[in-house]
């Protein structure tokens, strides 16, 4: 890609414009041992800036305080957020993974509709009326039950599994080894006898575009209505999400977090990794809820940008002031004898 | 199913008794606007109640206490766990997962028993001296190793793996993902180079009858001896069980729970998610765990009905009166200052 | 094996030597109910040597210290550490797992290089290029993307998953499940819309010799560099490594932990289940981390040998000392009320 062409892309300056011609192929690390001819790296800071300048990369990432008046040993490209415009970039650069069709080891039922250009790989299981949007890649020994429903674009990683009847939209990526649809985790206790009878879990799950799940994540369809993950929500790996819970959009959860049954998150929150959710909980719009916090059943968190943490979670302010307090107080006493 | 089946099967009494021949097909959601007809659903207090007579429902779940004296104006099935009803009415109106054979595209040792009417999904693998029973269904992808024994009725979802000897009873339902019998984690460290020998994981793990495994939960096999989990236990996704642990009967475990190497749970216990547990502790009969409780090894809990929480886990009365105190001490001190 | 080829094989010393050409075929748990003819036992304390020499035990490998003097009733070996020799001698009588060639339901690419006696099971996919080393094991189902490196004598149990580009080193062992190099969790917000873009997640992962992964544990792939788990290293089952991280030589991680991005942990040390560690944190040489630790990012824990407990970790020491003091703190002043 030349780089006139990335920087209309990126809305970014190119300096100095006499380098639009060059070609970029590759993003590289900002630690510039590693960046060489063609590599494109990101610099925030002046440290960064200088290492990238003396490397042998074909151009920078950088903002225009940064970059100075002078005119630079390397092309630059300026923009406010130059790491958002490097993802950008990599994006771009990247080249989309390739058609390959149907391998002959894969196991794809006659009612599947597949759409133009899907790839399946070795031993994936395709099952019955299940549909498959355009360029959409089933990676090898990914298995899909009956009636599944996928978008375009979409790239199911190895050995994944989609229960009957999970429903994804566009763009969604899940990582190998990742389970959605599974029966969610509901029993009804016979007093009588002390044994438990499964309540249903006959609902659905629901992935809208842009979604992304890591690696061994479970998601479980709802009991009898439906689990739902919005639109551009990331999801990392080892992560669980009951039935019935509702995820906004543009959420992130790092790993090993638990979410109970007919939880939700709100639009744009941040849940750091482990943390545990009681089931009916809900996390606010915006809320940030730090590492292996806790929430109890049927708490709500709320205000925007409030950043909560410790199990049973509070916010951070009060948090650290009983600590403080605590602290305080045991010193005094020490103090006393 | 005809209410009248449907109500000698629950034990319940028919209201009006003139519906004896009204079909029932499904279960569906009490929140009534999903609920159709043909469609069964519960109600445990007056606004769903209520909300359930407005609807198509073809019949209401119900409590007698509930339902009142006047002829109402759907017909009602009465009796006093209408929650635990529903449960038993959606097994029964559930059809059995169809006898689909062994798939083509299976990989059947010639050496292994399969009983009367087991189906086994695509790229399924099935192991030398493996024995299946009758009915049972082993889904897509899912490998069961060398000498694995399965009773009857059972279930594998897609891409379960059975290391070699793991022994199933009947009713076993085994979610996508899960891996049964692979290697504890033991070690011997050798002090004079500080690397660490494997200490032989050669025993075997047995699950009972009707026990169910969730999605990508791991239950390793005994060292020496076994890891047994007893009949009727209930275990959710990314559980973690070592080697030698022996769970109870009709015990509960909620989801990222783990379990140390031989620790033990007692029958009806009912462990919460997110819980760790050292090696050598244990979980007596009938104790309940709150989610992210710690218990230390060698500990023992010990009580049934007792509820436990925190870390090192208390009985919640004893931790709530600490933490109350503290909290009364800081206050008193504060206004002191 | 005969009792004079394994003294010799462990250094230990048989008693009585006359036992020279008795031959023993594997290990039995020290439980002696289960020892049997040609069983090797340990005893590390006075009551299972009595119990082993009351057992059916063909030897019992204990401490000089606890043998005495008088001729025993059955041939012991004796040396220093029973259990290190123990399980040297497991696995010196387990026989390797047996050359069973490529099986027909495989899909090996055709530019795969196999090295003498690799054994690839069925349904198993070996993607271009990937370069499998003499004796190494890919069991039912694996995936191995393409590109990836795996040395001599490695095992790689059903289901594993590794990403393009992953390279292992000999005798690595790989559980069921396991997912290595995902994508890692990095994104960069576009704060003008709301949304996620992913940071590029392009980078390696290595796992250096001996190095054994847990059933379903997951590791990712550095962002533009390597994430990478030095020689001897053993993880446990449903643990998470995020990108860029470094694991040194002969480190113990117990089920269900996590670690964040760029963090590291150094040589020899040893970290319970369910810890918790932040991004950029250490954890240094020869440190312990008790269960369900917590440490926030960008700290780190120092000094070999010291415990550190608790969230946010600290020294075992200083943190029952704080405790004990809030406790006498509660207490006198419970006292005076």
């Amino acid at each position: 890609m030349k780089l006139s062409e990335l920087a209309l892309a990126l809305e970014a300056e190119l300096r100095p414009a006499s380098h639009a011609d060059l070609e970029v192929h590759a993003v590289a690390s900002p630690r510039t041992a590693i960046a060489g001819k063609g590599m494109l790296v990101f610099a925030e800071d002046e440290a960064s800036l200088q290492a990238a300048l003396a490397s042998q990369a074909a151009a920078i990432l950088t903002r225009p305080t940064l970059a100075g008046d002078a005119i630079p040993a390397r092309p630059l490209l300026l923009m406010r957020h130059p790491k958002l415009a490097f993802a950008r970039a990599a994006r771009l650069l990247q080249p989309p993974p390739p058609y390959t069709g149907v391998d002959s080891s894969a196991s794809v039922h006659p009612t599947a509709q597949l759409g133009r250009e899907v790839s399946v790989g070795p031993c994936a299981v395709i099952g019955a009326y299940t549909i498959l949007g355009d360029r959409t890649r089933i990676e090898a020994g990914a298995v899909l039950g009956e009636g599944v429903r996928i978008g375009a674009d979409c790239r199911i990683h190895p050995r994944a599994v989609l229960y009957p009847g999970v429903t994804l939209g566009d763009r969604v990526i899940v990582h190998a080894g990742a389970v959605l649809g599974a029966d969610g985790f509901g029993y009804v206790r016979d007093n009588a006898t002390g044994t438990y009878i499964q309540f249903p879990q006959q609902g659905t799950l629901v992935l809208e575009d842009d979604v992304e799940i890591g690696a061994n994540t479970t998601i479980d369809r709802g009991a009898l209505e439906e689990t739902r993950i919005e639109r551009g929500t990331k999801i990392d790996n080892l992560v669980h999400l009951g039935h019935n819970v509702r995820v906004g959009p543009n959420v992130v959860i790092a790993a090993q977090t638990g979410v109970s049954g007919s939880s939700s998150i709100g639009a744009g929150a941040v849940v750091g990794g482990q943390v545990g959710m009681g089931d009916h909980a809900s996390i606010g719009e915006g809320v940030i809820v730090g590492s292996q916090g806790g929430i109890l059943p049927h708490k709500h968190l709320r205000g925007p940008g409030t950043v909560f943490w410790g199990t049973p979670a509070k916010p951070l302010k009060q948090y650290l002031k009983e600590l403080a307090h605590l602290a305080r107080l045991a010193r005094r006493h020490n103090a006393g004898e």
